[in-house]
């Protein structure tokens, strides 16, 4: 068994390799003066089981591009699998042709890692489930809400003065499975644009008042949806919002937000590296690392 | 039949486009805010033979995945054919493993084209005409050298005056096509390394003494190869030194390399876009949007 790391989160996969008990295999990805990546295995790993651990996250095409490349690299030095840790899954939200002439990403994505090698998939919180059926080789689907739970529980958010809210409908799922672990009732915002170019209402399902709101989300990408819903939540009455995500993708504006929000606290996790930059009092951060080297 | 154009050169796809007499395709390639591509095509294509112009140069793997997701997007349209005009084919270099566990990049490329729907590829001047056998699709793969050798002509350099010069042996192929549309003789340039960590020599066959020297290569990267034969060119004799190449990649050094060479003139295609701070008085640029017109 050998473990390798990309260049998208080094520090999580020193930490997976530490909790599966191996060092990091010998391996170095570089750019050439013209931008193409060039791949170093600095030793043996004919018949040996790889694990290769890459999010593809920003800049996503560089991250899929290395993995790729290593894939093609590791498969004709007879590796023996190939097995793929993918803490955050890239172009999953082009999961469907929502309006027509749309690709499908996500499928896309699929089809190259199994055809550059790849004989295995462990990933966590998809954002569409679905996506493990666009691979013929077998997915494991890891879940962060445990963890998230215990770091709630840890933190005295707990019971019936609890309530953990599904930011939308697609969302539900994940959220009844942090308020099981949370022994907490759950409540929905249903999002409404009542016209075309009107802005959206946010319609609270579910009691808040008085309560203290944990909002779920599987990734915080701008952070408009997450902040918006915190002020709704505040206006129907809740004591204090607090907000939490397994992958931080925190782009654009995200972080001013956050910031500037009613959210109290945001708890992610590390699937997506935190650059320096965006690190906030406001954040902490719950490693996935054991979780991914249990399933290794 | 509809041309659509990507990012990567859209000068030469309008060309292009303008030789078929054919208007360019609507669509567009955005980035979402975390760096995930977003393509929108504008217009049916249902039914229709589709020809998507995109070099894979510098950010190439940026431009790799526009294509790719591009074709995704046609092929869930029901393009009838989807046929790819890579004027410049990034990754060539990486077409043999020359040490152990290299990957062979130009490979992988081939089979995500394929994977992601491409059913056949018209390139011009590929590093090694063998890749043209990594693809199961039709591969048309043209050649510049005719081109260059009219410009040339036109401006006087033709006969025994002139010498035809291979930077290294496996460029001969294309030296000898060029010389023989100027009716001149070759030269080709031996480069030795006497013993590691010491500096190549450049041993000239060929005679240059007294001759206009025609330098050509398939692509110029950061120009160190090229500037260095000059060198020993002029050194050997030459009367004035002159290059040309198809594909002008002219990363890092590239540029001041040039200027600050015994180089006079530089002939390049618009295979790759050169950009405006790239442009030199010694450069030169001829069109290959005919050439690419005219397979299309
Ligand atoms: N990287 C991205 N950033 C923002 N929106 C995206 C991105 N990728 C896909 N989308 C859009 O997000 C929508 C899917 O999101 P969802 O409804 O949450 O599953 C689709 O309309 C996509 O076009
Ligand atoms: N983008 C690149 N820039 C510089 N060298 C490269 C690049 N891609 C591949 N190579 C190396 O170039 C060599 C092949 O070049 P050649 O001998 O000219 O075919 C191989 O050793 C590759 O490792």
């Amino acid at each position: 068994l050998k473990i390798f790391s990309l260049n998208s989160n080094k520090p999580l996969a020193k930490k997976i390799a530490d909790a599966v008990g191996v060092e990091l295999g010998k391996s170095e990805v570089r750019k050439f003066s013209d931008g193409e990546i060039q791949i170093n295995i600095e030793q043996s790993i004919r018949g040996s089981h790889v694990y290769l651990i890459q999010s593809t996250s920003n800049p996503v095409n560089d991250h899929l591009m290395e993995l790729l490349i290593m894939i093609d690299a590791l498969k004709r030095a007879s590796a023996q699998t190939i097995n793929i840790v993918m803490p955050y899954y890239g172009y999953a939200r082009q999961d469907r042709k929502a309006r027509s002439r749309e690709p499908i990403t996500s499928k896309l994505v699929a089809d190259m890692l199994e055809t550059a090698g790849a004989t295995r998939l462990l990933t966590l919180d998809l954002h569409a489930a679905q996506i493990q059926g666009f691979f013929d080789i077998p997915v494991d689907h890891l879940m962060a809400a445990p963890l998230l739970a215990n770091y709630f529980i840890d933190h005295g958010y707990e019971g019936d003065d609890v309530v953990v809210v599904s930011p939308d409908h697609g969302g539900v799922t994940r959220a009844r499975k942090l308020a099981e672990n949370l022994k907490s009732p759950i409540a929905i915002i249903d999002k409404r644009r009542p016209k075309a170019n009107v802005a959206e209402v946010m319609n609270i399902i579910g009691e808040v008042k008085g309560k203290k709101c944990v909002i779920i989300d599987d990734m915080i990408d701008t952070a408009g949806t997450i902040t918006l819903a915190a002020e709704a939540l505040k206006e129907k009455g809740a004591t204090e919002v607090v907000a939490c995500c397994t992958h931080p993708v925190l782009s654009g504006p995200a972080i001013d937000r956050i910031n500037n929000s009613s959210i109290e606290k945001l708890i992610i996790t590390d699937s997506i590296l935190l650059p320096e930059e965006k690190k906030s009092d406001k954040i902490e951060i719950v490693s996935v690392a054991e979780l991914m080297g249990d399933a290794i």
